[in-house]
């Protein structure tokens, strides 16, 4: 007879994130770990949102403005796998993604251009936030009428420490590129800062927490050492071995490609497996691999903008994916507000909802072709393009404040 | 009792492109239509493939080397849709696409980087090929063994004709663009250039033929007027409405990210739908935008490829999604090289076959996120992460001068 | 190079089908062969409509009502796989069909009572008959508005010739099924019968067509030697072999559940592959195996409707799945008909559309459980569940008397 | 701000489910609810499994041979919708289900012909099961090797409570069946019987729970007030209303469609909206429609297995879908047996994976054609045809004892 899964970390979302050494918010190979598994094993732990709970679940985008975003993310581990070696590759599979029972919401937000802003800040610089209702498997928002979805689920960040050689090269490109505009705002990266750090059982040691806090690297972008947003639910992950592992929170429903995602506290099951040498056997990739899942929502109907590499000023770049991008997300924000959206409603949507960002053509110079779609579905009435007569008009019931923040 | 759709135009492929004058290579909107249909009409058109003629089914990668890009794309029509105007939108839905009986073949290739190179050409700089022989909806190469799949058939530009207005914009910004580094190899861009011009039934009035070139655009990156490599197979389009509606060739069984497809000759079966005034209806947005059809190969596993914002040499850059899905793609060559492939081979696979990329995240500065995945069926092996005692090696039949091109 | 795939059989839809030696309507051991490929070998098969030509693309049911049904089915064969010998497994792979270029359209019916009659004979005697236009990948039809989808394509009889032992035990089992009541209408079964034979070139030696016709099964249901109406498009089939292997006609778009499908003249394309001594391998299995292929249209939001063990006159029947099915069938009908279609529409229309029949539970007795799916999204109004105020009516513009046939 | 779900019903799987009155196991109208909610309300019910406890997480099949089935199902409810009358439609939607933390496991067992039998019982008449180990959202067993999947979660049935009119209507045709033949084993259908009968709080009462039972009818077979065996996880079901709703047992990763699925306690998240008048306004008919949820599995290649209306002695029955289907599961049960299963396991797997069992021919007498296709994917080695050299064999690492029954 098969044991049920040990719980190797709970906790408490009615105490607050620095007050439970199950947490950290950085990465650092020093970061001693609090639970230990071994190869084979199910596992479940529980993790608290990646704000650490500065975000409510209320009608003002004001806790937004206001979030302060040196503490992100608020990690749940470490957790060490018996047996690792460096080179070995580990595969970490999901198993299943759960909102913790009695906190069934979530939030998306879009950051004030003055915190961090977020990729269309420049259309968009002020912070605004959506509350996301979880139904089940279903997740609607009473600050955007109209929708509802069955998520794309998955963890927000799940990774391995770095050891004390790649944290090192993080450090010095990540000044370099800071070099080149040190007074951009938003800033271009955030080097190491003891601000906002939290290092679990190490705050204890005042002295350590301040040396390793001066070095370690924000859990935010991606790395080599981790995946963020991945495609699909319940995927089965490969990862490299580059020290021992960390398992981190959780973030629900989301797709998340500019600035958001649907964030919540939640509890995942996972199991791992060694493949010993494996990063040799696999080519020395510099990035993680992964394998989605079988599950995951059916969309049938679809649509799709496109963008180019020109700008807003009608500029010609050469290839800029990122550019087209942006104009693809441009190009569908104005095309949702005939229904009577705003733009921060799309935008907040198109952070949360199962959309897919595709990086078209890179066939022909000097544009790259990137593009968005969104499933038709997901809305209660009919977005398809028709005549004007035929235009429903969402009557927004939510003030324009409860989504922006007041200035 | 309905008709059976009316074949506007048709092409032998045993004579060449630059004889039969259906064909033009070039955006004006002077050029006058060879057809006109009206909407609601099914119809049926014939393409050469883009290029021409210029690549054979052969085993040398020469005449890639060596292919007059000037000419490329060898587009059918104009087409004149009844009724139109300016500020409409018109729809374009594709209801069947096969390739033309007796020559079911296609060819991806890479170009030689002294001939304008593709996505990669840092690293793969020389010319190479590979040959895809249908069986129906099948495609497998003899230069790439151990594949096959069903493609994600779509017409490789479907467009209509740009305003001169908008032409005057494109010649503008592009000459903008080349000013920034003219030396560079390849070249950031193309201006007109009446070498390898061809425009029909004009070529009989060489000085109007000679006007009209040398402002003419290429019909090769995608713009405002064009959709290049849609996702799906046999997708209901819609469109803006510039000028008159011209139909393009047709390259089937493509993903064609960075260089390539699988181009081919074919027929393509179509019917329009005019939404009067649609343009300003739909926000007056800049690019076309498409809805996938209900028809597409299934695949239910992936393996997927990771890329972030840091180049070769380490440097971090900032949310550049262009370097982070180069470096996704090349994660996922060098993955493949262990089962016995060369790099030339997964480059043109992955130009061809229906992977996905992905712009996956833009949260976080400074690492965007993308990746690149490659479902697993397509494979007549395993191609999962394994220990090492379990790896296939695919043996390479066709020597590698069959691939690419002598020097 | 590959060559082209070579066509085997031509047919021609401007002659009669009895005129034609490459057809023939029987299954029986001795009937020569008129072609012959070698497995691995690409070819394609022309094949006119089952019934050879007897149903008119027209607006009576007249020719449903009168149609001579010991003719079916016009099949496109026999033909020799070189190197078979009993025992071995036949694996036949589709890899496309395709309607002939000119004739774009099919047809469904329902049988009248006194001439076969159908799956609901008893609710439905009339003969009832709906012609399908294909664009491209679609079919709609005139006589049943609101509607339009992308089918499941599939060849309608796909199947190896009997051997002499086969053919005898099918003729005995059958007559002792048709003595259990002989004066039924319709009949439980139907005999060898030379009326309306035809046995190709054989025809030419009038008394070996006699003494062949008097033993010779009709190729109309489901045996040992063949599959019918399998599920998806292009599929990877497995064949036992029971002698010469013969190529049949083609239906397309079809599902067919009860009476039907869609039936049309069209080409397939074919390639077999031999596993010697395959039956003995794979368990002496008594019908085919298939594996559906990678390419079907997706539809995602099916409605369903159940049917239980019950008869119209509240009869519990014991574990009767045919009874549940017929009531899973009746149900989906009666709802349908809140729209404004009659009865006979939608029956031809479940005989057409790519509808899913299960079979969902032989638990608990006395009642089976079946239900038959719609995919929601090939109507172009809502059929969901609905509130008295939203329901539409289809205004149905073909009279009554286009689709029964006058009696 | 929303509220998280009400648990409306919770139980206790460490005491015996006849001790908790939130329990019944029979269809009356005169059951009295245990809960109420209204339309629109989401709300959680746990439940125990349909056997209530009887089945262990152990290694014999003895506690399947000897399990009281006329205790079958301990339900959870009734529960009242505030507002409902007769003639209404009442759509309950499913949002979630879940095993209950700690019991992570579920059975599938096959009835012993002494107790019950199931559809192949001439086949496998002694009892057996297989016990389902989840992780997470997968399902495995240790009495079955080589197989994984995910399965497709729904409630095993999910009903409203009959009228009294409904109930004597039960009653009187089950009555007239069993008159057909009552000495047959197993019993052709099953009548009220006080024996097992378990009545929630009516059990205070004896005299009234005596009165009860001795008309109320058992909830094994699937009647016009429920469905059971629901093809997809999380589906929008619609009810006809006939008195008041009850909810009950779960099982998860079922598909149960000869015997068993797999069975557990566990969690649904339901919401209810009524529709008024909605029976006579979609067309009375007599069993419940459902709408599959947009959330499953995603296996994209099947083996298909298929059975027509002939018997074991070879005797041709009349269009007989039942017999259809059973053939088509005996010959997937002869193919599987060459890797090394035994009979019973395939027999218990097809009880609990996600395979589809299809109605899909009745076009021609005699024989309907029937199949059933399964996922390639769930097994961890290739199932497909194959030449006997590459035949994997499956080391059954479970004795036979473990499986199936000592006698």
């Amino acid at each position: 007879m098969k044991q049920s899964p040990r719980t190797l970390i709970s906790v408490d979302l009615t105490k607050s994130a620095r007050s439970q050494p199950v947490h950290h918010n950085r990465w650092h190979p020093d970061i001693p770990p609090v639970a230990s598994v071994h190869p084979g094993e199910v596992f479940r732990v529980e993790c608290v949102d990646c704000m650490g709970g500065q975000i409510g679940n209320n009608d003002s985008a004001d806790d937004v403005l206001n979030v302060d975003l040196s503490q992100v993310h608020y990690l749940s581990g470490p957790i060490q796998v018996e047996g690792t070696e460096p080179g070995d590759y580990l595969e970490v599979e999901i198993l299943e993604i759960q909102p913790l029972q009695g906190h069934e919401w979530g939030f998306s937000g879009i950051f004030d251009v003055k915190n961090g802003g977020g990729f269309l800040y420049d259309y968009f610089p002020r912070a605004a936030k959506a509350i996301w209702d979880f139904e089940g498997i279903y997740a609607s928002s009473r600050h955007i009428p109209g929708v509802r979805f069955a998520g794309l689920v998955h963890p927000g960040v799940l990774a391995t420490a770095p050891s004390q050689e790649l944290l090192n090269k993080w450090n010095h490109r990540k000044a370099d590129l800071l070099a080149t505009d040190r007074d951009r705002v938003p800033a271009l990266a955030y080097l190491p800062d003891e601000k906002g750090s939290f290092l679990g059982a190490l705050e204890n040691n005042p002295a350590v927490a301040r040396r390793i806090a001066a070095e370690a690297a924000r859990s935010a972008p991606p790395r080599e050492n981790c995946d963020i947003c991945p495609e699909d639910q319940r995927s089965g992950f490969q990862f490299m071995y580059w020290g021992q592992i960390c398992l981190l929170e959780i973030c629900i429903f989301p797709k998340g490609m500019f600035c958001g995602e649907i964030e919540m506290a939640g509890a995942i099951t996972l199991k791992t497996k060694l493949i010993k040498g494996g990063m040799a056997l696999h080519g020395n990739l510099r990035n993680p691999i992964f394998m989605p899942g079988p599950v995951e929502p059916r969309f049938s109907r679809y649509i799709s903008f496109q963008g180019i590499s020109v700008d807003e000023q009608g500029i010609q770049h050469h290839l800029d994916a990122t550019l087209s991008y942006k104009h693809a997300v441009l190009n569908c924000i104005d095309y949702f507000k005939r229904f009577g959206y705003t733009g921060e409603q799309i935008y907040l949507l198109l952070s949360s909802c199962p959309c897919k960002g595709k990086v078209n053509a890179f066939v022909d110079v000097p544009n790259a072709c990137c593009y968005i779609s969104i499933p038709t579905e997901i809305f209660d009435f009919d977005v398809t393009p028709k005549d004007g007569g035929h235009v429903v008009k969402i009557t927004t019931n939510c003030p324009d404040q409860a989504v922006t923040a007041k200035l």
